[in-house]
């Protein structure tokens, strides 16, 4: 692919490890956070000390905390902030954005009060916009991993087929970053941000003692409990089968690294979520989005016990052991149908 | 269940383990082993040493190397010895096996030689015989765990719901192990054997040194390939996403415990594959089901990159590190359909 000029909003880590990437491909990179302390250290450096230490972003990507100058003449825009982020952010680019520059969303996560993915979120802000999309981008990448060359698989997804195809040309590498595409946008948001809750469960579940028949129990019923969610929200059971969901599912649920994890695992000590989140120092998915959760399964009328006891020992309404204890209680029945 | 006399086919971990929870659920259990010094030892201790050691199995479980003495009037037979014993011991249990006895398979694996699953082979031996089944257990179930009481679930499968159902009153418990039922025999199998195929890959990937992210994307491609191995050979797709599948795949992949994982790591370090199973001293499922799925895929047109590299490295054929390079080099294409 000719050379393109890309903005990256949010300077985390995943969308730092993908300007770095989209740089070393010689694509002209504009890196935007709201931060202006963040940005000018990157700008000084060229280095995100804060979010990925040691890593020369690169001669082609350069750092602006003015999203009209990142946006500007932009051939795409990917959308790495949090999901919580995304709304203003995209308020914001909404006055500026044109037909001209395509959304690719990298953010994974439902918004806790309306239970809306991030493309959905878009599309309410965008309504009337001549613009297509976004393609979305989700799977198990953990962004140091990536930095660092080890070879990892992700899935792009877009309803009509070109435009997932146009971001796998322009994200994908020989040896380091393999792309696949997809058209159930719907599913590969869902496994993305749900997996975050599951991940969690795997934290609570080895800080109370238990073992790995426990942990994959849960994994799994969790894992069918999302599947069916999604599944009722229009998306494709066999998604969850794949690199967005169990893919996802398999790198950061079993990881003591990833940040929901680690929530799980202060759950399962005692203490409350607030002040876990809050030693954190970043923002953990898997809380709003349990709340997320929720709210869609009553929605769609979807029994979900798992994903319903993790949500409960978030909001201090139940032990941590109860995640355990009801699964394990509930009256036999068969695998399937769900 | 009222008391139930059953014959547990095999001492190793597993049959030991299913023979100390029935145990404790007050039936009478016959241990059956090939091995009469294992047998003689588990007589005079109540332990088996070499398999579970410092468990005792219980009062209501005794020992016998005589299978005639095992089966007779057992109202329940479970054969947990490995894939390639399964023929020899349905061939000497044939003459003296009556409708009276269920047989119950937890055997996970598949014959190298004809692709036939333990149930298939079980069929083949038992044509004409007045008896129906076996049902088959598969699931993520760490012998050491389950008898350590540590919560667990599997899933019990017959092509007619009844049998499955009957299993899972027997083997289910309150607060240890849930029993989920299903009816997809062959999905419920193959899921159990095939994955211990991935599980070395695992562990070359590890071995080798790459990341998370490359696990996450090598098991969960493999997974999608057999799947289609399932759904050609019968079975259904989303088995697949359940305990016998994603399930098994989350507890043994990415343990270092699992003794297919470790083959993994022994020829990350350029070992061969027979000095490897001599050192580990107990049976890895996964060499001889690699085998058989190579047949498999072959016989119904499957693609399976993942698996075939996995074999090729597996018989000398390819050098470690190209399980990830024929990942990472193949076109671009979309993630399904498959």
């Amino acid at each position: 692919m000719n050379e393109q000029r890309v903005a990256v909003l949010g300077a985390g880590s995943w969308g730092s490890a993908l300007a770095h990437l989209l740089g070393s491909k010689g694509h002209a990179v504009m890196l935007w956070d709201r931060d202006p302390d963040l940005i000018a250290q990157i700008q000084h450096s060229g280095v995100n000390t804060k979010y990925l230490p040691e890593l020369p972003l690169g001669e082609t990507v350069t750092a602006t905390s003015s999203l009209p100058d990142a946006l500007e003449d932009a051939n795409w825009a990917i959308l790495a902030v949090s999901s919580d982020g995304v709304r203003a952010v995209i308020s914001e680019a909404a006055p500026i954005l044109t037909p001209a520059t395509a959304l690719i969303s990298a953010a994974k996560g439902l918004e806790a009060d309306t239970g809306l993915t991030v493309s959905e979120i878009i599309h309410d802000l965008l309504i009337g916009h001549p613009y297509a999309g976004p393609v979305v981008l989700s799977g198990p990448n953990l962004a140091n991993e990536l930095v660092r060359g080890i070879p990892s698989a992700s899935v792009v997804a877009s309803t009509d087929p070109a435009p997932a195809r146009a971001v796998q040309a322009l994200l994908m590498t020989e040896r380091t970053f393999r792309i696949y595409t997809h058209t159930d946008v719907k599913g590969v948001e869902l496994g993305g941000a749900l997996k975050n809750v599951l991940a969690i469960g795997g934290g609570i579940s080895d800080g109370l003692g238990f073992g790995d028949n426990t942990k994959a129990a849960l994994l799994t019923r969790g894992l069918m409990e999302m599947t069916q969610i999604g599944v009722a929200a229009g998306g494709d059971a066999l998604t969850f089968l794949g690199l967005s969901g169990v893919g996802d599912l398999l790198a950061t649920a079993t990881s003591r690294l990833s940040r929901n994890y680690r929530v799980g695992l202060g759950l399962s000590e005692g203490r409350d979520t607030a002040e876990i989140v809050r030693d954190l120092h970043r923002v953990a998915e898997g809380v709003p989005t349990a709340r997320a959760a929720q709210l869609l399964a009553r929605r769609y009328g979807v029994t979900t016990p798992v994903f319903d006891a993790i949500a409960a020992v978030l909001d201090g309404r139940k032990p941590p052991a109860s995640l355990v204890e009801e699964l394990m209680s509930r009256n036999a029945r068969e695998e399937f149908p769900f």
